[in-house]
């Protein structure tokens, strides 16, 4: 019979929806995997007592705050997780950080890179283990991916084209909202985040950038019925260099009518090439140059046991995992960090790399000039 | 402030792959919607003490047992949820029935109809509650084509084609198992019986049927080292009448090499058409005959929160639900029934009709004739 | 310097789509290919010298006659090509091959199988060389599809699934037309025949079947305005045994809104397996059951010039073919039998032995009994 | 009875697949359309006598010669067909317009804009009408495309994202070609071209570039063994500014492994979007923002009768055009254009519009800066 685990007390800050669906992750991975620790969750703090204590009650935490300071300060709590405004999140964090804590907190880690830096730099001085929420790394046919890369079965990789687009700002009547605001918004923050997260989990430090920022709705009203100027880019592009030696490209659109969530990816090698769509993403499409002629084409994998982890979802292939399975896995590799089993997956310093990647292509577009990446040492890389 | 919800106790029996999807099933259900119970996991029951105490503690169940009589007996459960083999099934569900419990029990409701059927008897008898695991019903884009289909946007079905095909028998060398037992298995049992659910739960009773069986592989070794003559179909076809006047095909087959979840249907209207394929159960397909002349196709909807109850599990679109997310709407359904604020949405009495429909095709087989379907009142209905 | 070309002198019965579509075929397979002939429009027929003439302008016939008997009397002429309406064709068609001459007919060879039948025999007296339209399967894809069977890269082929869908009668309202005569008509006859032939071509030969009809619109108004009571089928289905040993079944349906050219397949061999659609006809899926675990999927291959013949028509991969190439390659497969190069890829044989298989299918249906096809030796073969 | 059409003489030069592919274009074209002109084959021009000849008596021409001189000084010619090496195009192009002849020339134009552009002018002083071989253009799904711009179906055009990616130099021990050639040479000059015509052909001039080019083979082999370094792009990038104030980028690749024909591209606009992709080109996908909320989803068009001239190949949907029928309608189009009924669809001076396009881009590349694209009023329209 197996000694029990040690418990891992999670204080969680914020319960709206990514709030929730941290809770399904610890949920979700401590019914699907055997996690190094008991996750308890101790308590959660909202903005006042009643809406704490009905989270609480309706997510199953013990205790309930009105106070975020209380999470921190409490010391039977191990790991604070951040899902409150992007504002708060460097206080929150290096509060906790202070306190000792783990930290695991959505992104973006800060709405401007050198913050973000400044929370990975004091993580890592602390010693604490840290996560950032990018789940679409997680799944188990972008491990495939990365690690068919590495085995070199798609041979040197020359080209790389990556998508991020969705159309929930493509009503010019929407309104303004915080992702509008000037510090840390727009779409190549929000989402073209993903994209090279993505880009530099499959290849590796990007070096050089240039970037194309768009602006195509130029007010939009905020709540108190006030037209506000649009400053943030609508859409976001970049050139990139990869360390690799590889040239690639990502783009940014939250104007993209009709696309729910194209996160998308191509990228060529001089053995093989991948295809990949986030619309579909229980599949990676494989082609393989050494197969025979007239026999050669992209071919569709479907996710299964072959792929871990969604062996641990489900024995038998083909069932598909969703998004909030995702998330699993990425509590799953935290947590497998906390325990010191594998490398931090994606702390801080990869949150704090994505923010520099985007602040140097706005940066780039504004200047209309190709700009350096700094720090390549410092790019996103996961364990997979 | 709302009242505490009333608790539904659960005795587990069974700690397989089907009993862990079944507790990821109430976990999920319990994070996710507002279910109207608080749902307890009271006691687990496996063969050996050790096993059912592994199993609570993994699964966590407050109790254990080797017996599963002690659940059926114990009058603290309110359900017994039953994923012990499918021979077992009779005997534990009536002994439920019997005891006054709810009762949960995954596919097969009973090899033989005539079982199956004395068990929805039963259950309707003793006023319980009763579910049978036919989760590919639960998903949104069903309850859409359903709900399409009910409105007359397709206007007038004529024509129906479903299919379950998937590869785990493929292999010739592949051993014996209990799925080729001649009372109950065969693919027509073990994967149309999906196929049948899913063309019901469309389209109303089914009518008549005139079946095809074929056995490809006629020997398979068993545990023992004996080669043992297969009985059952490795694939089986039918042809379909609707009482709506529809006519159709299904069928199943467990060699169908590559297919890992081809459980696919396509329906013709007089006014539109819906394809879709498990194997990108986020999406139905959609031709609607009154678009603009040049302008008509078939359009991927994708799942969304216009696609209730995708919106509990995320708030955006294109995020996807898994298999196991399917799991957790078939608990709401069933939950909802107990409460008794929807009939059961796939009781014991659709799991004996299934069972009806699958017996009906192998002797229309085996006799080379069309059958009636006996009690068309009896067909799959649930409620989406 | 090549010795000139003997010349095939041709005379053309009939000169609406087909009769076009026969032209474009000529023209271009003398474009694309080298022929054993150098192909001469020589004499056209129509109902009226006014029509003929005017065809044979267009389409660049040398002569124009409104009697078909001509084209049948004039020892100049090699080939006759009957694309007359079908009642026409055993007439024409025996009276050319009377006067010696190749003959090439469109589908179906006659609306009775025994009539074809007599055709075929002949022909075969005669020693002419014959074609009948089935253009489906001179699609490359379906060669490449042929040829990895034969060659054993699939294993044993155990399921075969066939399809031929389209909408052009699905309208209730749409007329009564010469495809709903009893003798010969309904949509078996009209499509079902093209599933058939593509079954017989890639599997070999069927022995059995087990048919099923619907009549779902039961009157269509006429040219007159009678309301005319519908005899034959709008939907057909069948159960197949092949002589392989292989199972099957195929669906033919002029009901099926949104569908214009659903003329699919999918088997499954112990080794893999193919899936096809004549919507995407540049394209054949395969799944390669020997690939690494992990890596397997359907391969979507391209048309190219790995695959005779496209080459001739370009010699870059991924040009694609269009239907009208598909009549050349029809075209080019003809000649090169009336030259004695390869045995006729579609004769009359062929075009009767399709014309048995719907024929019994309609009787098996109407007998609602399984019937065995007679004289499994005169399957259709092809010449890929 | 019509009156006989007045002949249109063609002098071709060059024998080659691009030679080959005009002849099948024009026989196609006069098959399949009512074109204003007799299409008269009249003399061929290849290197030798013996060449022209064969090629003469292969492809139908009356005439042959050695010397591309005497098609040019012939006066009974009316149209110059130039598909010999690119270096020639000029020479050969200037001198049949000097001779007054109509001239048809295979893209590109010339290898240098400004060498384009001369000939442009010349064509236009000498009131001769003109053609450039771009005939992905041609699809009646681009045509479709447009006029749903054009209609305001898709609203306000935000987002471009156009690609032209092939493998025909992926093989890094490939040879150096006439591709490879410094002067004219590279992807962006070979495919990007398409991309690029495609895009201002879809949404009008575009005004302002940033290139981004990239060497990855950087030496390749010649014909006499000489390892020669390559100075041409292998990958071209761009952004792009339209007049219409929308953005977007193209992407050129022939290193793209598995891909043979990835001519995509996809639009957004506020109303709408459009995907397309020359893998799939009888497809055009179209989403509706307008459909009801849950039926929303990119719907499949195919090709059909609605979409002319698709009609004038087939009088069915869903038969499908292939490559070499593209061709017959570019010279349609060119015919029309000849007579005086349309304007020139692609003629000499969209040729050199696209070639200011493409040394832009490269020179943006070069300097690593954005720069205005001279002339908006010259951009590719067409009249589809």
């Amino acid at each position: 019979m197996p000694a029990p685990k040690p418990e891992l007390k999670i204080g969680l800050i914020g319960t709206g929806f990514m709030g929730k669906t941290h809770v399904f992750g610890f949920a979700s991975a401590a019914k699907v995997f055997d996690l190094p620790y008991e996750i308890v969750l101790h308590t959660v703090a909202d903005v006042t007592d009643t809406l704490a204590e009905t989270a609480a009650r309706r997510l199953g935490f013990r205790h309930a705050t009105f106070d975020w300071r209380t999470i921190v300060a409490d010391p039977a709590i191990d790991l604070v997780d951040i899902t409150a405004p992007n504002a708060l999140h460097k206080e929150m964090a290096l509060a906790a950080i202070a306190a000792g804590k783990h930290v695991y907190c959505e992104k973006p880690l800060a709405p401007r890179a050198s913050d973000a830096a400044e929370m990975a730099r004091a993580a890592a001085r602390a010693g604490v283990r840290t996560q950032v929420g990018f789940n679409y790394v997680c799944n188990p046919m972008l491990t495939l991916a990365r690690r068919m890369i590495e085995a070199g079965e798609l041979g040197t990789i020359v080209n790389y084209r990556g998508i991020h687009a969705e159309d929930y700002m493509a009503d010019p009547a929407g309104p303004f909202t915080f992702r509008h605001d000037p510090a840390g918004g727009g779409a190549l923050a929000d989402i073209g985040s993903h994209a090279l997260a993505t880009a530099e989990f499959l290849l590796g430090p990007i070096t050089e950038v240039m970037g194309d920022t768009v602006t195509v709705v130029r007010t939009r009203r905020d709540a108190t019925g006030t037209d506000r100027p649009i400053e943030v880019d609508d859409i976001g592009r970049a050139f990139l260099r990869f360390s690799s030696g590889a040239s690639g490209s990502i783009e940014a659109n939250w104007l993209a009518t009709g696309r729910t969530m194209q996160h998308d990816f191509e990228l060529y090698g001089t053995k093989g090439a991948l295809a990949f769509s986030q619309e579909r993403f229980n599949e990676l499409h494989h082609y393989d140059a050494a197969r025979p002629d007239g026999r050669r084409g992209f071919a569709r994998i479907e996710a299964g046991p072959a792929h871990a982890p969604y062996g641990d979802f489900c024995v038998a292939p083909g069932h598909q995992l969703g998004f909030n399975d995702l998330k699993a896995i990425e509590v799953l590799g935290y947590l497998r960090a906390i325990a010191g089993e594998i490398d931090e997956p994606f702390g801080f310093a990869a949150g704090a790399r994505v923010q520099t990647l985007v602040e140097t292509i706005a940066r780039s577009a504004q200047e209309r000039v190709w700009l350096a990446v700094p720090n390549p040492a410092a790019a996103v890389r996961g364990e997979p």
